[in-house]
């Protein structure tokens, strides 16, 4: 399974169809869970929210701009990799307050897709577009647009 | 004023929603031109009408993987910097082919947001979201999201 662990509600609404767009691509390949916790003023908040989600069996990366980065083929191989001693990859997404370094500390890996800010929705929508892209490029198949 | 010089229509409308979006903001800032040329079957098309748009007093970014790559601080101030001694900045977005060599010599400068590969409908969101966030860093403008 992958899971989706994210801060704050999307606002636009066409982030909203952008991010179901994705996620029915994967549900084509892969079994996907989206949990949103909610934005709050402190990242200790937004930590005990996202921690309460976490789970024992998980292999957890958190996106962030200190993280390693990766090429498309490269972050496939991660993902097929990972599936093999792993049942679930969880990705954690921070607010715009970033994500707390207990967060950080407790994932098996940090990947950073950029060094430049994006904001949250939008990053969330990047996040699913590679994963379906990973899924395309570990079966095998074309995937141009 | 701000080009963008692109390769082929935008797909989904959910792609053009946020396009819409982010241009309408930028324009409270900024002149924006988007420019769109067919996409064909060969670079060498691709790259002839690309080249029929160039302007002489323009300053020409190509995206591309091999490109410098900014953070958001450094990205805004680039285009600061830049409007002191060119009064037009174009970006210019390959196709899925990628960009031609000969548009990538005739640029200023190339630019690499990521590693990753993207669709080329939402990294053309992508760079119209950093251009905004330029304007809002460059005119110390709070911007959280």
């Amino acid at each position: 399974m992958i899971r989706i662990l994210c801060v704050g509600k999307l606002k636009e609404p066409y982030i909203q169809s952008l991010i179901l767009d994705y996620a029915k691509r994967i549900s084509k390949y892969h079994q996907l869970q989206i949990i949103e916790v909610k934005d709050e003023n402190s990242l200790e908040k937004e930590r005990d929210s996202l921690l309460k989600n976490f789970k024992n069996n998980e292999y957890r990366i958190a996106l962030c701009l200190e993280g390693k980065s990766f090429d498309s083929i490269e972050f496939a191989h991660k993902i097929n990799e990972t599936f093999i001693n792993y049942p679930i990859i969880t990705f954690i997404i921070g607010s715009s307050l970033g994500l707390s370094e207990d967060i950080k500390n407790a994932c098996h890996l940090k990947i950073s897709f950029s060094k430049l800010t994006f904001p949250h929705g939008l990053f969330r929508g990047i996040l699913l577009e590679q994963i379906y892209r990973s899924f395309k490029i570990n079966n095998n198949e074309t995937y141009h647009k």
